[in-house]
Parts: structure tokens; C-alpha cells; sequence
């Protein structure tokens, strides 16, 4: 019986960190995101009333800038019903589907700025990328109304496309240059109860990089060069059951490892899940920065080579965080197996959410790992965080992304829950046979060393898989007050009639822990990052004073936990001994004598939080001592 | 009495290191540059015969690549007579000089591609930087041949210049966006004994960012939008006499800071020396990688702040070395001091020779510190030394900078020699009153624990200064095989009637050491970089295999010293004694468990001769152990 997310409506969370994301973004991430997407033109271009000659002309990308935001909005209207918000989301509905094509096409861009290119550039433009985050847009609001309109319309317009695409004779042999449409058709295949968009999906996975290539075919129709290593940057340099290493665009990436498992899953494509657990073991043990961050090259936004993961000059953009967490979403649900859940909550307590500002109004792009005075390498990017970029993916990304979250930290089966990442939240979950499972999750995770899920009412044969996270120190279960065994799979798990009472506990030693990179990461050789549960830490200027590489920290001592200062309560800081080198010839840079050491108070916060008390200085991986 | 260079005839070098460059020059890299002049339209734009619509249209800086080239010839035709390269260095010239216009101009790219826009555009545009190559090219032909024909065409040339820009009524009151003529002209003057050139120079020093200024005029004029800082790039955002830090691209400053150091000299300015003498300590002690490579952003090409100098991410153009050179001789001659000669030296034997294979033909435009199997990160240009560049200033700069070794290992005064770098050569030096100074160094500097200089004639009343480095190990000095005393200035300084067959002899522990940057370079904190004289070590995966993050060196040993493989004859290795890391939990990117060390030889070779064995990883600094 595999896992789902659970039902949006079925969790409310109450922890202090992810309910705190949830709620920013309904009440400011979004209407933000609304009102900039309407000064830069993005709603207006629904309108189609563009000319040559105007401004804000429809960009390739910027249909799927809002179908984000209204994927938001949708979930977010899910979480907080309000007619209100209904009726705003209604008319951004109606707007978007009054652009429809007679053939079911949507896209303002090919619509009124080159309506002869209509899928003739696919290596290069974004129109099935927009495609697919219009259907998942279309989804969410189907799922949240009720109303099929927006949902029919795309459905249309997935009906066109199967018509245009395929291999059959006289279709396209085409696939997306920038993937998402896969996972997103495999979406609506589920709202709409019809395969076909699944088989589509899995036309495109199957299709891409076979040969003779067809962004080779497009480059050459073109008369352009083909760039090297071009086909590469788009994972289609060979057909994606041959892939081993994680390569290319990092954001494209993620979304296609996601659309791979929906459809390995989908069509019990033992192959393509195999596919897809190499794929992630490739990039989480060879290409992964210790918060998440993945692509670590501004040059194609991709991956590079194993192991080449620069602190200062990382890329690690938020989209392709986010992507990673959708991958590892889906293998957690279809193999179960709690390594993946693991990296969902590295994402959610560091990579994926480092990327907002606690406004809900301002984000990076890009997410160094390191920061000193010098000014951002990566031209017209900032290593302060901005109020919105001309590619604005990751602001309307975190629109839909931060709604889900619960989704992360829950899965579910007919007859059961696994709680992910056992986050304080009540949860109501309906179980087939009409029963519900009402449980309530306290501890204050991941800052306390006790976590325990509770029935709040009997619930007859069910079960509940909860998650015991491997970095757990010492961790010990009970349940009702007895202790029992732990095993090693990952998980406790329980099928029984459950009563109103029972509960489930686990306590740990509550420490943080010294994390050492493979050595062949010259940034991170004889460096340390601190972790303490799955929120990776990082120094700031704010509490340490500037020059952070002159930080030294003895890797052997007891770690002292104290409130963050300045950040949201419930923050915990790490306080640590350790020394301040300084040279040991004032004024000489380079000096035969050795540095001197002084003693020092090292103060760590969570990484995803630096960067929000004004500028400052920042470091991940610490030098060590050891 | 000031010093000078010596002249060029007056030194032949016998080391195995400098002279083998100087040869290479006349053999190999200056040929080569013509061949690539040529073959890319560089010399035939001299034809003025480029119409619109021809392909090689002359670019706004060609003419000071292909100078830099003639330049060379004649510096090498003082170091080798003969008559064909004499013969081919005064066709170049004619075809120089006949496109020249009736006014004195001479630019091709402002006389065919836009004549309208002469003098337009300074702060983007390089009119006055090619016209100060064209002049220091005049200056050596006629040094070289005795011929004026280049030399009076150059000097109509500055006066036409003189005649377009100064502070009086009716002219330009604009200085060069890229600097470099202010010191051509002092060479200008020297070669005809006419003070209005250097007078010229003194204006384009003095006129230089002051108030209003005149690049944001320019700006202003042409609609465009001032870039941030852009006057700062250009060392214009205030009066040069008030600047302390070295900021902007960083080889139009060490131009820029050359001409300054003329003109303190010649104007006896004591304000413009302290300045110069401010600059270079900023330069030296806060912006310079340990190689002498400095400006370390790609944005610009400039300084950024202090310490920031990234490894991997270096840039540390070539020229600009070959600029902090030139800059330093002045400083040198102007003021005796040792500080000068020590930074010479570091150029000479890493920095400003990295940058050129032994082949002759193949150069980094870009310098390295650090190389990974990352691909550059630095868009075009390569990691790998390359034939020739689109923007090809540093080929072309070696082959002037090149024939002129010797004139920075040797200074001159009229009654004296000063030896700034005791390199085994041979010397005749003329001497006022008719006296000649004839002299040997022998010793195999700076890889051998002896070095002499022997008078091979009598020479009466002559001073010798040589140079004790600083980082001579225990040195001991001897006149005629007595220890005579050392003095902290840095120079064993002698005037006397010298006999044939008197010596002085300085010896010294040869040892390598180890070099600790200020642990505010991020990137260096932690880690120590390996020295043999002025001589900076790099390992390369040639002698240590990959991943060079894992090595680690215990600081405290004795190094062995050997020859190294696979380069030059006379080229040493150092040997020492390190650990090799690898991951505690094999195949894990990140773990709880430190990892582990096995030891192992590490194999340092000298920086400046890395890549010259095929393509390989390289780190200048290495994990330390202390």
C-alpha cells in the first residue's frame, strides 16, 4: 500500500518554525507576490492586448511565475478558507483561462510575441515548463473549489499537447527543454481520473535524450551552434534510464527525477526507480552542499563534478532545493525508507528555507554558504537578500512551496500515518472505512529531547510509522510509558486499535553534532559545520564579529544551547569554545611565523535564518580542531 | 644619485631561469605574437584600408597589442643583434608610421571604424593607452636602431596630444580611462630631451579625478548610466594624491601608479611618492595573492577588499603582475629600499612568469591558485594555458616585459652597480669618466647556498650594492673571504677602487619555509604555502595525484630538496613528509566521524612552472598541520 501526502486540511501545524513558514505565507509571501507579479506585467499578459512596441512584453517564463502563485493562493485557500480570497483567486482563474487558444494552447509568450515559434525552440524556451506549473495551478484550485473549470482547461490543453507530441507519425518527437510537466501531468491524471496524462508524462521521460537527439535536431534546424555539453546542461545526452550521475540545470534536474518517480511508480517501472535511487544517492553523497544546496555552478545553474561544492562561490539556488525536496517527497511515499526523510527535513530546516527572508518579502536566489565583505561574485545577483529578480522563480516557487509543508512532515495510507518528521501538529486524518485518526504531536521538534505523538481518540486498527531520525543520540522509545525496541529501519511502527490516550514517545540526548566532509571537498577540508537535529548551523558576523575565518573550533567539547538573539522565538543558538588566530606579525600578510591563538566564544544559529538582523558576514563549515 | 635599469647590453644573463625566458622571447614568444598579429588583422589594420562590412574590423585596443610586439623585437634586437630582425622591425615601423594622420593622430581603430568618435569616449575607449604602447614602442626602436623615424612620428604624436588635452581654455580637460601613457611619456622625454612630455604626463596625473569629473561628464554626454563605482574602476573617484587604496582594474593601477612614481621622481614630489609609497604597501600587505598575483576579481578585473583573495577563484591577471613589476622597479630606483627588489624578485620567479608555458606559445590570462577538476569559473577564459585570447594584453606584454629581466635584477648609477637580484650573469657596465664595471655572479641563485659576485676587471671608485634578501636563512657575508658585517637595509653596500679578482660572497642556510597569510584571507586561514627563496611552491596531482585537499603538512620538518620531474633542468622540488585524508565512512559525502589520515610524501614544484606537464590539479596553499 504505498504513501500520499497527506490532505492539506488533515494537518495543522504548531511548531514554531514550519507553521511559522505556513502562515507568512498566506499573509505575506503571496500578496507580495500578487502585487509583483502584477507592477512587472505578469498578470496583464493573460490579457493577451500585448503589441510590438509596448513594454513588459510576455517573457517565456513568466506564465509560470504566476500559475505559482496561484497554485499558492489555491493551497493556501485550503488552509484558510475565505470567500474573499476565493473570488480574487476565481478572476485570476477566469483571466488565465480566457487566454486559451481555440486549440486548447496557453501561453502568452508564443501566443502574441512569436506565435510562429510555437514549440519550435524547446531546448531553449519554457513552454512545456509553463504548461505543466498551469496544470499544477489548475489542480490545486480543482482540489480547493471544487470548481473543474480552470482544471478542464488544462486538461484541454494537455489534450492538445498529446496531440502535438509523441512518436507516433507526423507528432513531435520533442520533449521539454525545462522539465516539470511530467510530474505536474501525472497530477492531473490523479484530479482528473485519466491516464492518459500519465502515459504523456511518461512519453516525455521516455523519450528524452534517445537518439538521434532532439535538441541536436532543433540546434541544427536553427542554424545555431550547439553549445558544449548543451544537451548535458538539459539531461538529455542519453536516455534518462542510462543516467547514473545527477548533471545539468539543477532545477530542471529535480523536477525530472520527481516526474521519473511518479512514473516509475505509476507503471511499477522497476528500472526508472532504480534510476531515480542512484540518481539521488549521486547527488546527496557526491553533489549536495551540507544544508541542501545543490547545482553549485552559477554557469547553467548546474551541477558540476563530484565533490566541487565552493563555499564562497556556491550557487545552491532556492528552486533547486525545493525540487529535491519534491524528489525526495516522492521516494520517501514509494520506498518508505527514512533516508529520504531525512532529507526532506534538511531541506525544510535549512536549504529549502534559507531562501526567505522572515518578512516573507525578501529572498535570495542564490545561497552562499559563505559569506565575507567581498561583493557577490555572481554579477547582478546580491548576496543580500532582494526584494525580487527579473527570473523570479524562487519568490513565486516559495508561494506554493510553503503551503505544502505538512505534506512533507506527513504521508499517509488508507489505513495509517507516518509522521516524517514528528513536528508538533494536531493532526485529523481521514482513514478508509470512514474512521478517523485524531493525534496531537508535542516536543518542540527538533529542539527538545523528548517528542511524543498522543491519540486523541480511539482509532481501530490503524497504523502509525513514526520516524526516528538516525541522528538521534542515544534515543530511547516507549509506548504508554513502556520502552521498546528500536529497530534499524528508521522507523517505529505500530498497527492496532489505537485509543484515545495512547502515545508514543522518544527521547534523545538533545547535542549538536560536528559534521566532516569527504576531505575531496576542498572547501570543507579540516572544517566543521555544526548540526543540531536536521537544522544545519552556520556563524554570522552579528554575533561573532567579522573575519569568520579566523574562528577556530576544538571539535571535542560540550556545546552550551542558549535562545538566538534577534531571531524568532524558540530559536536556539550553539555556544562554543573555541579560539581567534590573528597573524602573528601585525600589518605583514604573509609571514613565516604562525598565526597567534586566542581564546573565544563561538555562537552558531541556524543557517537558514542568517541574514535576517542586517547585513553581515557568514560561514557554514567552521575551521576545526581536531 | 638615482638609480637606473641597466642598460639592456650591459647584462647577459646565465641562470637557468631568466635568461631561459629571455631567449624564449626572441626565439619563440615574439614570433609567435607577430604570427598571431597577423593572422587575427592586428598588424594589417596599420593599412588603414578597413572598410565596413570587412571582417577584423580594428579593435580599440589592437594597436597597443601589436606595439607591445615591436617593442619586444627591439628590445630583443639590443640583446641579439641582427640585421633580418632589423630589417623586419623597420617594415613593421613604416607601416606604423605611415598611419599616421596629418594632425599627428595615429590610431587605426578611431581613423577607419568610428573617426567621429576621436576622443569621445576616454572612460571606455583606449586612444591614449595604445598611443603610450605606440610611444614606449618609438622609444625602444630608437634605443634598439639609433633611427628617429618612429620615435619623432611618436613625438608629433604627444604633441598633438598636448595640443587636445590640459587644463587651458579650449581643451580637453579629460586622462586616460585606461592608463599607461603617463609613463610612456617620461620614456618620451628621456629618449628627446624634452620636458613638455613628461609635463604632459604630469597633467594626466594631476588632472585625474578631480572635481567635476570628467569620466561622469563623458557619461553624462553620452546618456548612458554611470555602472556603480565605475570611476572607482578607473582610479578617477578622486584626486590620485588622495588615494590609499588600491581599488579598480587592477592593471590599469599598476600603470597608473608607474607613471606616478615617474613623476614624484622627476618633479621631486614628495606628496606623490608618499602616496605611491601608501599604495604599494596596500597593495602588498592587504590585495596581493603570496604569488605577487593581484586583482583577484573577475568583475572588472580589479581589487576588491582587503583579504579578499580566493584560491579557486583567483583571478590575478598576468599583465596585472608584469604592471605591480614595473610599478615596483621605480619604486626601487627611486628609493633603494630592499622592500622593492624583495617584490621584483617574487614576480620574477612566480607571479609574473606563471603566466607563460615553457613552450612559449601558450599563456594564462588568468592565474590560478587553486585548480580542481571544476571547469573555470570563469566563463571564456581557461584554466588550461591557451594560445591566444580575443583580448590577447598578456601574450603580447611578455614580449616586451621578457628582454627587460635583467634591468629589474640590476640597477645602475653612474658610479655604481646595484644587484637586486644576485642572478648568475655576466656584466660590463659602463660607468661615468669612461670606467667600465666588469663583474661575474655565479652561485646558481636563488636555488644554491652561496652566491658571489667576482670583478673580472679594476674598476676604481665604483660602488656595488648587493641586495641580502630578507629571507635569507642565518646569511653570512664575506669581502675576499673575509666575514664582513650585514646591516638590516637589506644591501651589503661597498665603494671602492676595486681590483680584479675581489669578491663578495653572501651564503646562507638554503631551506624551504613556510609561509601563513593573515588568517583574515579566508581562504588561506588554516593553511601554509610553501617558499625556496623568492621562489613560491605549488603541488600539482602531476607528483601528488587529485584531490590535493586531502594533503596535509605538518609545518615542523625538514625538507628535502630534488629535482623535480619532468621540468627544466636546474628546477628544484621540495619533499616533505604529510598525511593524506580520506572520508571516515566511505561513500558518505558528510559524517559525524573525523576523517582519516594515512601519511604520505608531498612533492612541491615552483608555482610559475605548474601546467606545464598537461593538464592537472594545483593548490599553492596546503593544509597545515602546527
Amino acid at each position: 500500500m504505498k504513501l500520499q501526502p497527506v490532505p492539506l486540511k488533515s494537518v495543522k501545524l504548531h511548531d514554531h518554525y514550519l507553521s511559522f513558514l505556513t502562515e507568512l505565507c498566506g499573509e505575506s509571501v503571496i500578496p507580495y507576490s500578487i502585487k509583483r507579479c502584477d507592477e512587472t506585467g505578469r498578470i496583464a499578459s493573460f490579457k493577451l492586448d500585448w503589441k510590438p512596441g509596448m513594454p513588459n512584453a510576455p517573457h517565456v517564463f513568466w506564465d509560470s511565475d504566476f500559475a505559482k502563485v496561484l497554485e499558492g493562493m489555491a493551497l493556501d485557500l485550503m488552509l484558510h478558507p475565505s470567500d474573499e480570497r476565493r473570488k480574487e483567486l476565481d478572476e485570476y482563474v477566469d483571466l488565465v483561462v480566457s487566454a486559451q487558444q481555440p486549440d486548447g494552447y496557453l501561453n502568452t509568450h508564443f501566443t502574441v510575441v512569436e506565435p510562429e515559434n510555437r514549440w519550435s525552440q524547446l531546448f531553449v524556451n519554457h513552454e512545456l515548463y509553463c504548461a505543466g506549473h498551469l496544470m499544477e495551478a489548475a489542480v490545486a484550485h480543482f482540489r480547493a473549489t471544487g470548481s473543474r473549470k480552470f482544471l478542464d482547461c488544462m486538461a484541454r490543453y494537455a489534450d492538445y499537447i498529446a496531440s502535438v507530441f509523441g512518436t507516433e507519425d507526423g507528432k513531435l518527437k520533442g520533449y521539454p527543454g525545462h522539465e516539470e510537466i511530467e510530474l505536474a501531468l501525472c497530477k492531473l491524471a490523479d484530479a482528473t481520473g485519466n491516464r492518459k496524462y500519465s502515459d504523456l508524462a511518461k512519453y516525455f521521460i521516455d523519450q528524452r535524450g534517445q537518439s538521434p537527439n532532439y535538441f541536436e535536431m532543433e540546434f541544427k534546424r536553427s542554424n545555431a551552434q550547439l553549445p558544449p555539453n548543451y544537451t548535458m546542461d538539459l539531461q538529455a545526452h542519453k536516455p534518462v534510464r542510462e543516467q547514473r550521475e545527477a548533471v545539468g540545470h539543477a532545477v530542471r534536474a529535480g523536477y525530472l527525477y520527481t516526474g521519473m518517480a511518479e512514473i516509475a511508480d505509476r507503471y511499477n517501472d522497476a528500472e526508472l526507480l532504480e534510476t531515480c535511487k542512484a540518481l539521488f544517492e549521486n547527488i546527496t553523497e557526491r553533489r549536495m552542499y551540507v544544508t541542501g544546496g545543490i547545482g553549485s555552478s552559477i554557469s547553467g545553474e548546474k551541477f558540476t563534478e563530484d565533490f566541487d561544492l565552493p563555499n564562497a562561490f556556491s550557487y545552491a539556488e532556492s528552486c533547486a532545493s525545493i525540487a529535491l525536496c519534491l524528489f525526495a517527497q516522492r521516494m520517501l511515499n514509494i520506498t518508505g525508507e527514512s533516508k529520504y526523510a531525512e532529507l526532506i527535513e534538511l531541506e525544510l530546516y535549512s536549504g529549502a528555507t534559507a531562501g526567505i527572508a522572515r518578512t516573507g518579502t525578501e529572498f535570495f536566489y542564490v545561497n552562499l554558504l559563505e559569506k565575507d565583505k567581498r561583493p557577490m561574485a555572481w554579477g547582478h545577483l546580491s548576496a543580500e537578500r532582494q526584494p525580487w529578480f527579473d527570473c523570479s522563480c524562487c519568490p513565486t516557487n516559495y508561494c506554493r512551496f510553503l503551503p505544502q509543508l505538512s505534506q512533507f512532515a506527513f504521508s499517509c495510507k488508507p489505513d495509517g500515518l507516518q509522521i516524517n518528521i514528528p513536528v508538533d501538529a494536531a493532526i485529523e486524518l481521514p482513514l478508509e472505512g470512514g474512521r478517523t485518526l485524531k493525534a496531537t504531536i508535542t516536543g518542540n521538534y527538533p529542539y527538545a529531547n523528548t517528542f511524543r505523538v498522543t491519540l486523541d481518540e480511539d482509532c481501530p486498527d490503524a497504523e502509525i510509522a513514526m520516524r526516528v531520525p538516525s541522528w538521534l543520540c542515544n534515543p530511547i522509545a516507549w509506548f504508554n510509558g513502556k520502552i521498546v525496541p528500536i529497530d534499524r529501519s528508521g522507523w517505529l511502527r505500530y498497527r492496532r486499535d489505537w485509543r484515545k490516550g495512547d502515545f508514543l514517545d522518544v527521547s534523545h540526548e538533545l547535542k549538536p553534532r560536528c559534521l566532516f566532509a569527504d576531505p575531496r571537498v576542498s572547501d570543507d577540508a579540516g572544517k566543521v559545520a555544526l548540526a543540531l537535529g536536521p537544522v544545519i548551523y552556520a556563524v554570522e558576523s552579528v554575533d561573532n564579529g567579522d573575519d569568520l575565518s579566523t574562528l577556530l573550533l576544538p571539535v571535542n567539547q560540550e556545546f552550551e544551547l542558549v535562545p538566538a538573539a534577534g531571531l524568532p522565538n524558540g530559536t536556539i543558538a550553539i555556544k562554543a569554545s573555541g579560539y581567534r588566530e590573528s597573524a602573528a606579525v601585525s600589518g605583514k600578510l604573509y609571514s613565516t611565523a604562525r598565526p597567534q591563538r586566542v581564546p573565544c566564544t563561538i555562537t552558531a544559529i541556524p543557517y537558514a535564518l542568517w541574514g535576517n538582523r542586517g547585513p553581515s558576514s557568514m560561514r557554514v563549515w567552521i575551521r576545526a580542531l581536531y
